[in-house]
């Protein structure tokens, strides 16, 4: 009957090893579910190896280290990683590769991650082949590092407004870069305050006085002997942040740096020898970067409420406090209806993104198939798409996080829990790669367009076939029907879509111009973009699950749970939209919040199982209270008496300070 | 015409000169509405006494400290407030005490901190005459250290399951305090770790073998003179936590340590040297300092959001991004609409809370009266309140200090922002002195009670009339009226407690025992405590601007726009209540809705000045980003530059290891 045994051990603890005995299912089909079986496969072969190999672990905990040995640390191991490379069967870039990071790293970053995820692809897609030829290889060797210069102090968001300018100077075929004020200083950019000896940056293209707009070049900012910074570089680290202390992000002021023309990437825009320029053939090339990074941000964002959501059912479970009975003994908060609804929900939602995730990127690869055979057709869906899961998923994930983490009380808000850093880290996804609200705004603007194209009966993309839904009353009944929730989804995103639009077009109609009118409009339209991200992920998530057949009945049937309850969870989290024209009534709220609170009970069986699917290592998980062993109360004592303000019994601030005042304080008692 | 002209100096960011002109009232006059006339005054001349005192300025940049040295400024800060009590004229417990904390030290703890909120108030509140005479005076004058050790590894919420035991020992006069497991060891005190040499300590009384409850006992920890720990004492720092890493929160195990017979606090309950236990008069007692530092808490809360909003709304002003009309210059991004929804409201709830939460100390001050003339009545509505409070103040709170933070784009994810530490800081309120979901499940027992005694007609407390309400339809028209809108509250409320009273007595009569049907029940109970204190604190406000009659109309104008601002944007948050049973139409919530993003506009000539009036200093508020002369960009750089990992131009890290992994590639190209 225990199909999970495997997983327990000897010396367990054994509130948690009768929940693995509880589970029904097979966490390792559900691991092949979650993450590909090929990913998974490997994932576990990864995580071994780690584990045989001693110079891949932690020098010390993590959470006591200063930066600077966390730097040293990443850097370290971050040279063996690459040693290594073949051995692990995985390359940068790879889903693969991110796990062998998160196991023998951490999640904040290490010295090369820009090199591989943005440095490289911006050389490679944008760079010609002169440039490629001679910088690429090493790049790949290792023999240089490099970062992707793009976001300034006073500007992030609005390319066109950045202040670094490149002249060209036709006389001796250069290009002078430049940061001609403060808020021209690049900031932010990952590994380029202390890693990176090169960067492609950012800057506007003069030719003969002339304002182009911005382009990228390559620029060597330190001594590949020396590291040290090379004439007119002034780079740094920009200072601690909420998290990623172990990367670099760092600034960069270049005072008239000349560099060579050909260190322009030219592969699309080129400038000539004379000061010719030559534009570029598409105007949406250079979008690329970000969509990539986009596109595979939603299951990494899952990943860290996979993390986290495994601690809080694992501690939920070891946890015992309180009654429910009089005299019945103390509880596993786990049991209490208030905790299942804190957690049980969050757990749903990373199926949920890790499946809707999926499907992102299946549609970005199938977007660069149709590019390679000449239609871009597929390129705005991709945009809009990539944007809408961004904003609405880092910032679901942030409050999911933080369910989890205040689920586990004080022990939660220890550095111990890991909780601070898995927030700290993931939370940064509402900020990078574009501002959420921006995001949002600019999904706005495509559903806005197809609300005109549908009200002119013109053709639209599958995706927003449901604008021309007709339903303006729920049938959803007693009886479980998915169906007819995802169409309540549909519903409130029609709804609000053109809730907007109408609005759109009275401010217009009033008197506005069409841009004051999009700025008093802002607020609504963000709304129909979290409301037609919302349908997108409840439909790839039911969908997910009924594609799902697996030899397993019993993963259908949890599959199942997970998926209801997060549909009636969302729903409800909606239903003032769908009460407010009468779409549904009272009563069908009532039954979705029954719902809600039969299936809190229908998955409490197997949520362990639920989260050891997730097959999230302890070295990964580096969390006291999400140990597999249960085993916290011990190892959280050893875990704060191993902090470095225990090294010594009495600090030297006391002695300078307080030892002092009170001794003042009894001799003038004495007096 | 420019009234808060002085607040303005030479070489300003213009853009802040700008809005500062724009406010129409005097951020003085209000500054005393928000704090009170005397505490607004004493505010200032602390705020100007710092100043001139470097010796008590901040020995570096906090952010850049390590725990240790952060312990070690606060240390030395702390001896010289001390000597300074008599100039600061304020002493630890009184509100302008914490304003010299946050000015001198800052929010995340100092040594002496539980002394003050803690260890004396429960020595002077249960310990006898004798004990009193013979530990309070010392610690007063700070001869001595102590905390307060309550919390257990394994237990927080369930003062009855504390495994710490004492037991009296007849023969020896002595009480024998003893940690029998790991989960017994005290874990969370403040200043318990490096600080104290003293604490009282709850342990399970024992007399003759048997158990009679959780008691305190006065507990010396460490040698007077040398501050080593004592026999049989394992005392330590528990680790660094999200925030509060100023603070040596500690963790205690006790080995069969003997105490003398009267250092138990014996004020109330006994134990007489022949092992007789008297009980105490009163069984409530003890619940005091709970409730006492809850009804606190809500105006420090409120004080860190004003802290965060204070720094979103310059930011906001000196920053510019993007153009609202194409070609017409970039704009602030205060003028967009998405970023003043996201700020605006977070600027009421701030008042909102300030307004409500002095409401709530004057409550907890009518029942201390009231208990003094032996009435004890309103002991009961007082912790009702305390409880929700906490709760959902904690909570919003948390959720408005992460929308400024992430409202300031990347900067704001910057410690440099400050809001790290300040959302660390205060999200801490959502789980101690009472984990959030047990302070609304207690504050719900009070509201089912009082359903039942609505039901059958009895007399309820002030604070419940509402109950008893009949309105079934909203009368909200176009028309201004906040009376409504506050009506509209308490449909709310009323609709929210009395379903979850129906449903319990439902899932009762269904054969649930009572204990099981009070847990399947659970997250409609919190839910009917949080719109009951949701309406607490919309009356507190509406109530405060009704009553302010200030010769400046330009006050009452703006106070009451923010209280329109905060009661439209709640209520179109809890819109589905109020569509459920059709108390509103949809028409209604539309006007709800346009009356938010009219405030928005209306409001925002005077934001800058609305959080101007909280008159923070930069001393206090440590932000870059919220500087008062809004010169961020220059003082960004200096910030960064002088960052530890700035110190050396090539980190060690990189030359032990990323140094030779190039070498080698270099190398390996060569063959």
């Amino acid at each position: 009957m225990d199909v999970n045994s495997h997983i327990s051990a000897e010396g367990d603890n054994q509130d948690l090893t009768e929940e693995r005995g509880r589970g029904d299912f097979s966490t390792e089909e559900m691991a092949r579910l979650v993450y590909g079986r090929q990913l998974a496969e490997k994932r576990r072969k990864i995580t071994e190896y780690v584990q045989r190999n001693p110079v891949l672990h932690d020098a010390g905990e993590q959470a006591f280290m200063t930066r600077e040995q966390k730097y040293d640390d990443a850097a370290r191991k971050t040279s063996e990683i690459f040693r290594r490379l073949e051995e692990f069967g995985t390359y940068p870039g790879e889903e693969s590769f991110a796990h062998v990071i998160n196991e023998v790293i951490g999640i904040d970053g290490y010295p090369l991650a820009l090199q591989h995820v943005m440095f490289l692809p911006a050389l490679l897609g944008q760079g010609d082949e002169q440039l490629k030829a001679k910088y690429a290889a090493r790049a790949q060797r290792g023999e240089i590092i490099g970062t992707y210069a793009q976001t300034e102090m006073g500007h992030g968001t609005n390319l066109r407004a950045l202040e670094t300018t490149a002249h060209y100077d036709k006389k001796t075929q250069e290009f002078v870069i430049n940061s001609p004020t403060t808020s021209s200083i690049k900031w932010w950019p990952g590994n380029l305050g202390k890693s990176s000896s090169y960067a492609i940056v950012a800057a506007q293209l003069h030719i003969d006085g002339k304002s182009i707009g911005p382009h990228n070049f390559l620029v060597q900012l330190r001594c590949e002997k020396t590291h040290q910074p090379l004439k007119g570089i002034l780079v740094g680290d920009i200072g601690p942040k909420i998290s990623y202390n172990t990367t670099d992000n760092g600034f960069l002021k270049l005072d008239h740096v000349r560099i060579p023309r050909e260190q322009m990437l030219m592969k699309h825009a080129k400038v000539l020898p004379d000061g010719t320029y030559v534009k570029p053939p598409h105007a949406k090339i250079g979008y690329g970067a970000m969509v990539h990074v986009r596109s595979h941000m939603i299951r990494a964002q899952a990943h860290m409420l996979a993390m986290a959501i495994t601690i809080a059912i694992r501690y939920s479970a070891i946890r015992r406090q309180g009654e429910i009975r009089n005299g019945g003994g103390e509880v596993k908060i786990l049991d209490y209806q208030t905790q299942q609804h804190r957690l049980f929900p969050q757990l749903a939602r990373t199926y949920a993104y890790f499946f809707a995730g999926a499907e992102v990127v299946a549609l970005y690869q199938k977007t660069l198939e149709k590019i390679d055979e000449g239609d871009v057709t597929l390129m705005t869906d991709l945009h809009a798409v990539t944007s809408g899961m961004k904003a609405v998923v880092s910032f679901e994930t942030g409050n999911a996080i933080e369910q989890c983490r205040m689920a586990c009380g004080g022990h939660g808000y220890s550095a111990a829990s890991r909780f601070p850093e898995i927030y700290g880290v993931q939370i940064g996804g509402c900020t990078y790669e574009g501002e959420n609200m921006v995001m949002l705004l600019q999904l706005a603007r495509y559903l806005m367009k197809a609300a005109d194209q549908c009200q002119k009966g013109q053709k639209l993309s599958p995706l927003l076939e449901y604008l021309k839904g007709k339903e303006k009353k729920s049938r959803l009944s007693d009886a479980e029907d998915r169906e007819k929730l995802v169409k309540a989804f549909e519903y409130v995103s029609r709804s609000v879509v053109f809730r907007a639009h109408e609005r759109l077009a009275a401010l217009q109609k009033s008197g506005m111009s069409a841009e004051a009118a999009w700025q008093a409009n802002a607020v609504e339209m963000t709304r129909a973009s979290r409301a037609h991200t919302r349908l997108f992920i409840a439909q790839a998530f039911h969908q997910k699950v009924l594609s799902v057949k697996t030899a397993d009945r019993k993963i259908n049937n949890v599959l199942d749970q997970l998926c209801a309850l997060f549909l009636n969870y969302e729903l409800l989290d909606m239903s003032h939209y769908l009460l407010e024209d009468q779409y549904m009534t009272t009563k069908q709220i009532g039954i979705i919040r029954e719902n809600v609170y039969r299936l809190l009970k229908d998955l409490r069986p197997n949520v362990v199982s639920l989260v050891d699917s997730f097959e999230i290592s302890d070295r990964e998980l580096r969390s006291v209270l999400g140990r597999r062993d249960g085993n916290v109360y011990d190892n959280l004592l050893k875990w704060a008496q191993s902090n470095p303000l225990n090294k010594e019994d009495v600090l030297p601030g006391f002695k300078t300070s307080l030892q002092p005042m009170m001794a003042r304080a009894r001799e003038a008692s004495k007096l």
